[in-house]
């Protein structure tokens, strides 16, 4: 095979202003969607080819959805946009004096810049925790995660040790957001309607499920009654929740505590906390709390005047109501996105920027089968039945593109109507290297 | 983590005769299906956790079908069937004079063994082609053929030089049997209706795909008829059939065929043939013709009592009409199936086996939107428009799940209305890493 390219972004100068946004998350794809008709080029980066729908993964994780349902390949879904243009790439450093960034496969200049970069999990320094734990930002983490509850629950089957058994079969989650309470409830439903049917040799009594949260209570975000619902929802599902508790360490087997506990598990799934994905390059005075990126009021980063960042990455400050910056969700990401592009367009136009005003449109969780918590803004609070329905709801018109609406939907239907979880599979690549020393726990 | 476990098979001795299944496919299945009821312990081995629909890999290749939609769980399969064992674990030896199966977790005593381990792709030798190409077996291989496939036109992008350009565009697909006939048409219809669309900057038109087949025909186990409309209908769709052609050597890069031409291409599929999956240990003499396993009419290993193969492993002389052993397909390996079920019964009830007649079901493949080949039994042929809707019908029923014909029924009729072929992601650990030095040539 010979050597014959130099690789280089290739991306046509239109002589137009060009807009690369860095991400194709749910703010990324609220700036390049409200760019469209703008006289600009649009460039989009991003490491995967498709729009992950990040709120949903631990239901892949938990055989509840197909992998394919939560993703959107980006070019699909901006096929009809003229002068847009996507590029596979990792986004290594901005050059802002030059106006330019560096990829994984040249560089490309910009007239506007946004980061969109979201955030990954922070495991505060941990290294052991980050060496064993599972963790969900993207699908091949999902996958893996689906592929290792399954697995254990497989190797479980082959020990007669009492403990060795219940390291595989125990479960341990940290974090009391609501991935981690929606993670729990999932595991639980698992148990209950498909791992007692697929293991009969196992007794699922053994099966405990963990969820521990360093604070008082569990999802912070949200009101004292919508906490206390879901921790009443998963004690009723069996889950033992262990509050003001912190994880102090973890060797893939034994789970040391901060009330000096210990648990045995080969699963500990670490969602206690992310950290913002920043750019290098920057002034080094933009980064701040939680790493994330520190923006003015027109989320642009301070010191620079054509770059933006929104979303997780981005921390906005003067909030009154959220003085260490919006919460790292949906919604702020999606608003700021398309703040930014409006602003872009007023930059272009000459004319005075607008600043961001947060519309909090509240939160929910959702536990298991008709339980689930919902914060309404105005103090509308309800939990239960009908939350889940509207949980059940809202996810769906969020989620990218008719026909992974229509099959989540239908996905969900089934689930509903059979209380299966159908798709118990283990599909990947060193998964299917079945290593006897592995189980030995070398 | 302590070392603590000894491994093991840890399947109970039921103090029943056990039967063992090597191999969850098609053959497999049916066995398993056909004992139910038996007093008997059943203990199926496979190194995957599922059944896959072999037929259908290349809709996943070409980003048509959802990966879920063509597996199935075993353990959800045999939910509802008692003394049914599952165990996750490659089988890599039989010692039968003690009646037992070396296993990755340990070994096991059967009373009667099924070899149901199928047949994978068949390089005849040529170590540059298995090391280069790729192929489809598994679920696995099919995601990353579709990852392949996407990412190369992802690289096209940042080419200049022409020949990296069609390196990177073009596709060789060898073998003209089903597998290679309906791939190559799965990808005009990816290029006509999705990468027109995806990727307006490249020129659709140097998307050059090859199919080469070293037989005068295409289709060499249907009729002359349906090998000539088959190839009328991939010329149409502007593929280039090279016949009477085979390939000589691959590099990765350049490709060598006997008539002396060169095409160049970085996406060689392999589909020109497979061998058996035999087990060590059996008598080498039981070893024929394409590594299957020499057969009687009872699918009974030749010079043993209680070991049977069937499906692609085996090979069962005796049939005037097909002297070389029945074709590698899915309708021989579940009519064995089928006959070993009852002939290890009838064995059980010290009854006389019945031999194996094999009920011919004709053939059928489709080439694209309204194009298919149909043979059925008696010499009733036919093409096209009506073809098209029985092939889909015939893949449909057979599709193990009802969820999963139900899903892929909805996949296929939103792809017929939308001409929309959805599902072009890449997903994958190794794939994420975009190499620079990798799209260099190195």
């Amino acid at each position: 095979m010979p050597k014959l390219i130099t690789t280089r972004t290739r991306i046509a100068d239109l002589g137009k202003p060009r807009i690369v946004v860095i991400g194709g998350g749910f703010g990324g794809l609220e700036v390049v969607k409200n760019l469209r008709g703008l006289k600009a080029q649009i460039v989009l980066f991003d490491k995967f080819n498709h729009h992950t729908f990040q709120p949903l993964l631990y239901q892949v994780a938990t055989s509840g959805l197909e992998t394919n349902s939560i993703v959107a390949p980006f070019r699909k879904i901006f096929s009809r946009q003229t002068d847009f243009y996507f590029r596979l790439a990792e986004v290594k450093a901005v050059a802002a004096e030059e106006n330019s960034i560096e990829t994984s496969i040249g560089s490309v200049k910009y007239d506007y810049l946004v980061i969109a970069t979201g955030a990954s999990t922070n495991f505060y320094g941990m290294s052991d925790i980050e060496k064993h734990a599972s963790f969900m930002k993207n699908i091949v983490d999902a996958t893996k995660l689906r592929n290792r509850i399954i697995r254990n629950l497989e190797y479980a089957l082959l020990t007669e040790d009492a403990e060795v058994m219940n390291s595989l079969m125990d479960f341990v989650i940290v974090g009391g957001g609501p991935t981690g309470v929606e993670l729990a409830g999932a595991l639980t439903e698992l148990r209950k309607n498909a791992f007692r049917k697929d293991y009969p040799e196992l007794d699922m009594r053994q099966m405990d499920i963990y969820l521990v949260e360093a604070s008082p209570r569990l999802l912070n975000g949200m009101s004292e009654k919508a906490s206390a619902k879901a921790l009443e929802f998963l004690e009723e599902m069996g889950v033992h929740v262990l509050l003001n508790t912190a994880v102090k360490s973890y060797d893939g087997y034994e789970v040391e505590l901060s009330t000096g506990k210990r648990l045995i598990s080969r699963s500990l799934i670490w969602a206690a906390g992310v950290k913002g994905n920043p750019i290098d390059g920057l002034n080094p005075e933009s980064i701040t709390r939680g790493n994330r990126l520190l923006v003015d009021e027109f989320n642009r980063i301070k010191g620079y005047e054509n770059i933006f960042a929104i979303g997780d990455v981005a921390l906005m400050e003067g909030d009154a109501k959220f003085p260490k910056g919006h919460p790292q969700m949906a919604p702020p990401a999606q608003q700021q996105g398309r703040l930014v592009a409006t602003n872009i367009r007023r930059l272009i136009a000459r004319q005075p920027l607008k600043p961001f005003r947060y519309f909090d449109k509240g939160s929910m969780a959702t536990v298991g089968r008709h339980k689930a918590v919902v914060d309404m803004p105005g103090g509308v609070r309800f939990q239960g039945f009908f939350a889940w329905y509207v949980w059940m709801f809202v996810h769906l018109m969020a989620i990218v593109g008719w026909k992974n609406k229509v099959f989540t939907f239908f996905s969900w239907m089934w689930s509903y109507i059979s209380y299966d979880r159908s798709n118990r599979l283990i599909i990947g690549r060193n998964e299917e290297k079945l290593s006897p020393d592995e189980l030995k726990g070398t």
